[in-house]
């Protein structure tokens, strides 16, 4: 079911993993320190002591997190910023086309089309050629790595260029695109790469945990300069990626967004576009009276209907993709000419916006973010119901039709902006979607506000007319509710607060924000954890809102119960059965069947004996010692190997992916091994055969097993609401579950998710009888356990059936009083 | 160590608890429709009908989370109004007391100074009578709380009373003092009372997980209808309770937040105290240039200096509390006159505040609300660095003296209140400290302003002097930065937008909060954690800024390796053994002394047997069946006892203080017992004696112990950022260390304190030889799991030493060429 992705084990393995790659030497270099000091040897002792010691100081302090995070954030700001720069040169050079070939309308035409669907294609064919996992926004998958999953290639050099220059030419073509997820993965990319930088001057960036951690800053790092928004990118990034956030990180994303926020608006200030550091989209509303206490349920409204609104846009962005995976033929044909789907889509998108055509009822002539600024706009278009009476200045002016008024343009707007967006959200380019839906959710907005204005043309406020309807207001709030919808978050308040640089407007972003989250959580998933799915990436889904009557079932309500396992004292046959009845990678190790005593958490795979094989009658080499990571082959079995260099498995259990390729590879290993026999050493099928009955019958030789003490056992009363804790903060993907040591089950994250998003119910509460009713009055411990306890109990007493055999013969716990 | 507070065991544990609770039928009361078709029995058909569905909807509606939320946002804005409406009563009446007697300085001297001490010390002896556990701040209590402890008496109505009352005279009185922390604690006793109402409609409010969960909300209420600061409010709580958050609990905080400070401020506008919702300390600072980019020097040393301000104040606190418990003679007066503390420190500040006095020289008249207000003003005070050019107009007024400067004046104010709130904050009523800093903060922040003012007349910007220096965007930034310092939070930076409405400061905020929280985290521990540790709560510290080294620490550096167990065979005597030389509360139970399998985590208690002793030769009365919780006692030495009524011990496993004194209670019991039987039984000391070595021999029948399966097994290369994680989500307070099912030692709350805040470091890493050198190739388990495997698995077969018995008697593991 996961496809391509396969999960990690759990943060501990990983730690021991990283620390086993420590020990194995193949990274941490000789600290600088030392190096230094051969290379200072030719100049004088005082010299060389100094720049020794400044040396030491700086390696010493290059180990500090907030060097690390200063450094991340002003390397983001200046790619945010050349980013920006281009995107805009872009941008303008269409701009420029368009205007100067006013002359003819067919070449205005070609010049308007042309120029994007170069872009876009381009963008990707690049994307595809350098690096597929470019594609898209990044925040899914950003997700899936903070949960502890390995993604292959996702946080390379490759990858970072492909993002970077694909997202350039993506957004430079005007299509309705966005930029904050794409950043969030560039950011995440950046602080791997210059984690992997800053480790040339030490071990300190070999910690898997604290690279984790560093990770999440970054994410924080690209939303907070995408948007200049340090606080909003923060809490954003936390409501997107993270299922528990560790509070000693706060400071971390602070920090960096912030630096990288500072940096990304002086860079503004030095170039000479802005006077000081102030707001992206500037709002100036008025600070005394910013809004009437009977404009509230106007507010609601938005906020309702934006849930609505998002809920869909999710819907129908999934409809789309799954809509051309479906179509067999399309799919073909689209697979063979991969630029073919964004060359159309696009040559679409831009016919539609045309500005001398259609594009003239939708606003078409204007960019993303001119068209957020017009919507923001504090003046109000549309007085008396009557648009003309307004003077339209400058970009406002693409607002005004001469045949219709601003309520058909912004109707048209919203509408075609939104199948538009959907649609091109799916294009396999680097982009996000959350600029898109927050663009239109502030042309909704500023639609209801400039009906109110319509509609109480002196504001509601009945004893002064001073205070008009702001239309802005209302887009502000559009804009949050409609973006805080599609991804179900409630910090995109904050960031529209940071955006316009006024919070005046507090309570109705907060309440239609919050009823829009309401609205779109109980109809669809988010939109990346829609893409999630669509990926099939590893995931858990949230608890939910509200859902009480999960917080009475139980672990012993969703486990499995059959599951296999392996004894201590097992032989290499049993062995083989048990791997040839079941898929599980991981099969739990126990004392015995009888006593059923859980002693390791996983068994990985067993080795192949670094000694002689003292079974072997014909041993061709002198036996190395190798280990292949593989269950189906018990490793006796396979006599010898060729080479005479010890062959490590990657000893990193977490990595999944290198293990589940080299599960496979182990597999095709042994055939030609077994082949090389036949026909290297003359070993004839029938000998190999009976060879290999003898070695099945051996016991198996755990002493020298890969074992991974993972001690992750839950038991049977454990809650569901526990064990989606423990599974979202340790990035588990099964456990097994205990009752006093015995191994009774299994969870893993199919039967979680089905738990969560299914019908199960407590059942053993409702079955169990109440306590009153039992005999035993010390039901403290339950049934199962005490019953466990008990058998365990009895098995060691010297005498098999001790209350029986007891002088005076008593009952045995008897409370009945019989006949006394 | 822990005083009165003892630990909670886990949440497991304690959902197993509520659980067990719920099977005994303590609280599910029948739910209502029945009980309420009985009532409508009298009316007709349909009515009954149609009323049981509609109560029936209700109910099912009562369970929802959102009912809950806006209930107890409701309550709580209520709450608050009402407090600050009494609040400002009291102040008024103060001023009006004081206004209307200017005529005699003395008479005015007396008014002033006795309204602030009855009202100090009617709150302290109030509070110290119904319920002393509301006095304080209650952050440092929620944090415990919040990490799964259990605090007798915090949470219930008398503790509600008590703070709300206590807190308005304290806030009524004038005293620098705070009202965010009471605030915290009032909220969660809300929301505890609350769900309690609520539970009489249904079951839902039984699990202990979604009760923490609500909590956790209610401190985001707390702090967001205090301040009308919702997402600073959620922020801030976050920051100051928890450890790890829940994402998914946080759409719960900002419902609640919200509708409790729209409610809170819309009963403003009720009251005509405000024309529309808007910011509770409005500024109006100008939009288009909010500061210059050369004036951010000054804001980093607002920053930094506040950093230093607020560790200093954290320690002056501190050491106050310390200084007043050590001197055992001022000690012994103050606690036989309880009352005398308060008031001394009442007269002390209030003379000093006296307005024709001494306070004068720093604004004594001004409220902190007034004071507020005045220190975000928009004009600049010192224009050309002389007071008197200024027109001070209304509470302005306060700040001018005739024969000072602004300056004097601000820094007076600054080094008074700064010793003045450090003092007042340690009298026993109900009270905060985040105010009286925020207002010292604000304060620094205005001097700086002012000075900068003063420095630079014409503003910094040399190009256009239209744009001269705001000081009250210091003072803005100076609050966010010392309260920030004080409480270790980086979200005072989104109070100070909520409070004042404006965000324009954005970046000058967020740079010297950062820098605050850097210098005080580096100094002292936040305020509340100060307090957590005077108040020896269980903590678990955090683990700190960069703390790089501390990444390599495993369990195996930290556990202890002595432990205490029992085993699964063992007899009365061994345990007796045992538990005389432990003082632990909870003991591991394994297989056997040889295999130290570990069985379960928590071995808690003993229970008598339920059938009538077999052994005893004389039975004084038919054996009834009690259980007592006890390790001291080997429960058959305790032949019989006189209650024929089970004794049911709490089935709550977590409830520690229950059992810590069930613990102390049973010991005395049992001497009681013994005595009753030497009493009334006729036995003579030496056949007891004879009878309790007999009963010492038997095996101890575990068949109906209590066990606590908890599943927390450490591995010994656990990290300590792990083991913290584990402890601080799963409120753990201590773990069992295994190493392939086998007990290999213990780590608490102690030894990870220690491991934090110590000089422990990671000694295993050093230890341990680079796997190059390791013979064995297959080390990807460690050498301590691989000798332990190689142990169990020695033991495991037929033949004792397999490999030197096996045909062929190649050497053991070698692979040294042997003159092959």
């Amino acid at each position: 079911m996961y496809g391509r992705y396969t999960q990690d084990l759990g943060t501990f393995a990983k730690d021991e993993a990283a620390r086993l790659r420590l020990q194995e030497g193949d990274t941490p270099r000789p600290r600088r320190p030392s190096e230094l000091l051969e290379y200072t040897q030719g100049r004088c002792a005082p010299c060389r002591v100094c720049a020794l010691q400044c040396q030491r100081f700086l390696i010493s302090k290059v180990g500090e997190d907030w060097v690390f995070l200063i450094l991340l954030g002003l390397v983001m700001a200046l790619v945010s910023w050349a980013m920006d720069f281009a995107i805009a040169t872009c941008l303008q050079a269409q701009k420029w086309m368009y205007g100067g070939l006013d002359t003819n309308v067919l070449l205005q035409y070609m010049a308007w089309v042309t120029y994007p669907t170069v872009l876009i294609t381009f963008s990707a064919g690049f994307t595809q050629i350098l690096a597929p996992q470019a594609v898209g926004s990044g925040i899914p998958e950003m997700k899936t790595i903070l949960r502890g999953v390995v993604l292959k290639e996702y946080l390379t050099l490759k990858t970072f260029v492909a993002k970077v220059i694909g997202l350039t030419c993506a957004l430079g073509s005007g299509m309705p695109l966005g930029k904050e997820g794409p950043f969030v993965h560039i950011a995440s990319m950046c602080a791997a790469l210059l984690s992997r930088f800053l480790s040339l001057f030490g071990g300190f960036y070999e910690n898997e945990a604290r690279n984790i951690e560093m990770l999440a800053a970054a994410c924080a790092v690209g939303v907070g300069c995408c948007f200049a928004a340090p606080i909003g990118g923060v809490l954003f990034s936390i409501e997107v990626t993270s299922t528990f956030f560790a509070v000693r990180n706060y400071w971390r994303g602070f920090l960096a967004a912030t630096f990288s926020a500072f940096i990304f608006r002086v860079l503004a200030v030095w170039n000479k576009d802005e006077e000081t550091i102030t707001a992206l989209f500037k709002t100036r509303f008025r600070l005394d009276f910013p809004f009437d206490l009977q404009e509230l349920p106007a507010f609601a409204v938005i906020g309702i209907a934006s849930g609505f609104g998002g809920a869909l846009f999710v819907y129908l962005n999934r409809k789309i993709v799954q809509f051309m995976r479906r179509q067999k033929t399309i799919n073909r044909f689209l697979m063979k000419k991969r630029l073919l789907f964004p060359a159309l889509v696009t040559l679409i998108i831009s016919t539609l916006t045309f500005p001398p055509g259609f594009g003239q009822f939708m606003a078409g002539q204007l960019t993303q973010k001119d068209t957020l600024v017009t919507l923001f706009d504090n003046q109000t278009w549309a007085k008396q119901g009557l648009s003309d009476e307004f003077e339209y200045l400058g970009i406002l002016e693409a607002w005004r039709h001469p045949r219709s008024n601003v309520f058909v343009t912004l109707v048209v707007f919203i509408l075609m902006k939104f199948w538009m967006s959907a649609l091109a959200t799916t294009i396999p380019v680097p982009c996000g979607a959350f600029m898109p839906v927050f663009v239109i959710g502030a042309a909704f907005g500023r639609l209801v506000g400039e009906s109110m204005a319509a509609w109480f043309p002196d504001g509601i406020h009945t004893e002064s007319n001073t205070y008009r309807i702001v239309p802005g207001g209302y887009a502000v709030v559009g804009a949050a509710a409609l973006s805080g919808a599609v991804t179900h978050t409630v910090s995109t308040a904050v960031i529209v607060f940071e955006l316009t640089g006024q919070i005046s407007h507090i309570l109705p972003v907060m309440i239609a924000v919050i009823l829009a989250n309401a609205v779109a959580q109980s109809l669809q998933p988010s939109l990346y954890d829609s893409i999630i799915r669509i990926k099939k990436l590893p995931y858990l889904p949230e608890l939910g809102w509200g859902h009480h009557e999960k917080y009475n079932v139980r672990v012993e309500d969703i486990m499995v119960r059959d599951i296999r396992y392996v004894t201590l004292n097992c032989r290499y046959r049993d062995l083989q059965q048990v791997l040839h009845s079941t898929k599980m990678k991981n099969l739990p190790l126990v004392e015995s069947a009888e006593s059923m005593i859980l002693l390791a958490h996983s068994y990985l795979s067993l080795p192949i004996p670094s000694h002689p094989c003292p079974y072997l009658p014909i041993s061709p080499h002198p036996s190395p010692s190798h280990h292949i990571t593989s269950h189906s082959i018990p490793p006796h079995s396979i006599p010898s190997y060729s080479t005479p260099r010890p062959v490590l498995t990657p000893p990193s259990l977490p990595r999944c992916q290198a293990q589940g390729t080299a599960y496979h590879k182990a597999k095709r290993v042994r055939i030609s091994i077994v082949e090389e026999m036949i026909l290297g050493d003359k070993m004839t099928p029938a000998e190999i055969l009976e060879w290999e009955e003898q070695q099945l019958d051996q016991l198996v030789d755990f002493s020298s097993a890969k074992i991974d003490p993972a001690p992750f056992q839950l038991v049977e009363h454990t809650s569901l609401h526990k064990t989606h804790t423990i599974f979202s903060l340790l990035g588990l993907d099964h456990a097994f579950v205990t009752s006093i040591g015995r191994l009774v089950g299994m969870v893993s994250l199919k039967e979680l998710r089905k738990a969560i998003e299914g019908s199960v119910t407590a059942k053993g509460v409702k079955v169990r009888p109440p306590l009153a009713s039992f005999r035993d009055s010390t039901a403290s411990t339950s049934d199962a356990d005490t019953t466990a306890l008990r058998q365990l109990w009895d098995r060691h007493q010297h005498h098999p059936m001790p209350r029986e055999a007891s002088p005076g013969g008593e009952d045995d716990d008897d409370d009945t009083p019989k006949g006394q």
